[in-house]
């Protein structure tokens, strides 16, 4: 029985009769192929990328396996279609909190049609991508009221998200307390989620090695999706500390992959540097709070060059 | 006796009545500020630089030394202005061959004037700052015909430089022949010059390992310049192997330093990992030439993804 994944904190969504991803319960995600040649693209990449000699084992670990196309009824009954059949990342999971950041202060390719272009920089402006390298899509935290509660803020909210607003949510998705206006983030759970031999911060180190010396691809608007489960981070964080958080980190989203002819992709490396080293101030100053001595002063309004006699 | 400097491949020219930098033989670079608020900004970063606490001893190592400012008569002629005296980074060489790479997929600052940043995407774009991360803005090359031969393309052809333009200087740069059109560089002194434990690439990893960390400054429109001696670097590579080619790596051009707010300086981090990566494929590689097994083809146009059966 094929039906809309519960848990999608970004991307087009199959519900109210519009088309988007189903899962079959059993641990695949269809992913319908958009009609634009977006679809075949990401096909293209999937196939490239598994059969690929260059590309090492432990990095494949880090995409959803893939298991072909199949056509499938469509979620917006527009008839069959053909879907990617890829790894379900929610697979077996009954709470889980994930946040998806699209990775790359530019989300459109050197060579695109000017309209692309034009979509692309206003949105890269408007939203953090152009001041972090990275900005947030979607994001949902389990609420330890139940189970089945969770915090998600709307898409439009995430859409005005500014830089303090992202660091803020990077500490309120590894809080044992749900988020709340009123009340700092407490970061219980920073060092079993982002920290430790398998947390997010070492994955998320391998992939930078990775992209530090890959020249196949160049992922233009993909994004790094987190996934935990809050039972099991605690179990990690508490009493049964070194126990491993279960945390996944993969790469979704590769419909504007381009082929990297011999050159790194900077654009996504230096995006993902900026969010390590956001994560790795959260786990090295989970109180927060801005560390004075690191800041500078470059406005020169107050005449501080002429006092300075020069 | 200041004069103009005898060797400068990128920024304004103090020649034919221009205003620019001079020299006075004796060590020191006065380097006129300009007058719209970006020559007080540089003094600004250079007064922050060299008095914050953070910056490690070893990182001000590749920054020109700062003398503060001076005011001396133009070099256009329109009266005493207020100069940055700045170490003189071509001190002492009689043949130096530079080469200078404006850093950064995008010369923008997040918030900057409509009509500033209209301005940096167009040029951008049109060159391979977009596509590499960074962009060639100036070179010259002795030529071992002479002391003071010297082989340097103009402007509007540096400006016009594509991909594999920036993979041939690169090449180019690191030879003992000269550049010509007929002929495969012979990469002779890439071992002297890139390589070894005081070369270009082992600076730039130093370098690139302070940008993963630092959220003091961010650097649109700096460049790094690299310098050299040909003489020096012929010794180091052949029978007094193993002495110090002189290289030097330096950071210029300040004037759109901006505060970084807590944030690294993705943009800078991502083009210095790509110019890294340029390096070590010359390093690697000084046979050159494409590696196939390393490309991949995305295109779907020939029905490959039909054939497969998907």
């Amino acid at each position: 029985m094929l039906k809309p994944p519960e848990h999608q904190v970004a991307g087009h969504r199959a519900q109210d009769g519009q088309l988007g991803p189903l899962v079959d319960g059993c641990g695949i995600f269809y992913k319908p192929l958009q009609g634009d040649g977006r679809g075949d693209a990401e096909v293209a990449f999937y196939i490239s990328l598994f059969s690929h000699p260059a590309v090492p084992p432990h990095i494949l670990s880090f995409f959803p396996g893939f298991h072909g196309t199949l056509v499938l009824p469509a979620s917006d009954a527009s008839g069959p279609r053909p879907h990617l059949a890829l790894d379900d990342l929610l697979a077996g999971l009954r709470s889980p909190s994930l946040i998806d950041f699209k990775i790359g202060g530019r989300t459109w390719p050197p060579d695109c049609p000017e309209d692309y272009f034009q979509k692309c920089i206003v949105k890269d402006r408007e939203s953090t991508s152009v001041a972090l390298g990275f900005r947030v899509s979607g994001v949902q935290i389990q609420d330890p009221a139940g189970a089945d509660a969770f915090w998600r803020p709307s898409r439009a909210a995430v859409r005005r998200y500014m830089v303090k607003d992202v660091r803020r949510v990077l500490r309120q998705f590894v809080s044992a307390d749900p988020p709340s206006p009123d009340q700092k983030p407490d970061c219980a759970l920073a060092s079993a989620v982002y920290g430790g031999p398998d947390g997010v911060l070492a994955q998320l180190m391998e992939l930078k090695a990775w992209f530090e010396e890959q020249t196949l691809f160049h992922f233009y608007s993909a994004s790094v999706l987190l996934v935990y489960e809050k039972d099991a981070a605690v179990a990690a964080a508490g009493q049964q500390a070194g126990k491993p958080s279960g945390v996944r980190v993969k790469l979704v989203d590769f419909a504007h992959v381009m082929e990297g002819q011999g050159v790194i992709d900077h654009n996504f490396l230096g995006g993902l540097c900026s969010l390590i080293k956001f994560m790795s101030d959260v786990l090295n100053d989970p109180e927060a709070g801005g560390r004075e001595s690191i800041k500078v002063q470059l406005s020169c309004e107050d005449g501080s060059l002429e006092n300075l006699g020069i």
